[in-house]
């Protein structure tokens, strides 16, 4: 079976600020699976509606979420209220189930550098740096990151999940 | 001014499996300052319905959460569906919001041993285990867990957040 190659986005490649696969296939309907250096990214931009939603769901009201006032004179955030860090980091589960369905999570760090505000587009990309089977599926690191800007790293962190098949389902 | 101490939940005391605050105030109105040692809590049931709208506010359709055969023959959850890990660790920041209005994140470790099902009570601890100024603010580090059955580990990490007092909000 030839393995088609994941396309490795470089960082010397400006990355792209919407959605988009980052897979090539030369051979379409061939399996594509999942190796060391490859990456995946989705992008999104959290609405106000999307704050108040994952507010209402965590239960986490802090105001830094909700009073532009607040967010700026109590917590420093220059933009006023920002999205929360959880929901931003919940990209990276996003983005690796869509990819994997089935996948568990093991553990995520998460660091986050600076702030990101209700509208701002979000580009997250995790990439694959550790693979090995395990019994019958396989664990995988990948580095998680969030950029707004382009190319302002605001999260940043690491995640092991245990997946049940390298090969990617989209 | 009279310092008013936490209640120190020692971990030899039976854990309460609904939400209590972890304060004790002979004096009411004075106030209840944070210290090393001091633990707040927080438990809470995920829903069907917090499942389905954790998922469309984060985007992870992750199967997982939400077929019952597709979580025990693909990702082995011997219990069927299983609420969004990050979810479960949305609990961290929310009760140290609820407690510290303005606190803004800084990192989260989170390893996750065992899977939270639906329906199930999770107890959320926060322990801080450091604290210093920093600028006119305080950095504080936290222990964070989760718990099922009241003694199931089920998340384990670390927080590091800045408040913006260590006055105790409620």
């Amino acid at each position: 079976m030839q393995l088609v190659r994941l396309v490795r986005i470089l960082s010397s490649l400006p990355r792209l600020a919407s959605f988009c696969s980052p897979f090539s296939s030369s051979a379409e309907g061939t399996a594509r699976l999942l190796r060391v250096g490859d990456v995946l990214r989705e992008s999104r931009r959290f609405s106000e509606s999307d704050v108040v939603r994952y507010s209402e769901v965590s239960g986490d009201r802090n105001p830094v979420h909700f009073d532009d006032a607040f967010a700026r004179t109590v917590a420093g955030f220059d933009g006023g209220r920002v999205v929360h860090g959880m929901l931003v980091a919940s990209l990276f589960p996003s983005v690796i189930a869509s990819h994997f369905p089935g996948a568990a999570y093991v553990s995520q760090t998460l660091t986050f550098k600076l702030p990101v505000y209700v509208g701002d587009e979000v580009l997250a990309e995790v990439q694959a740096t550790y693979l090995r089977q395990y019994k019958n599926k396989y664990m995988v690191k990948f580095t998680t990151k969030c950029f707004t800007n382009e190319d302002t790293l605001v999260v940043a962190g690491e995640a092991t999940t245990i997946i049940p098949t390298l090969t990617l389902s989209k």
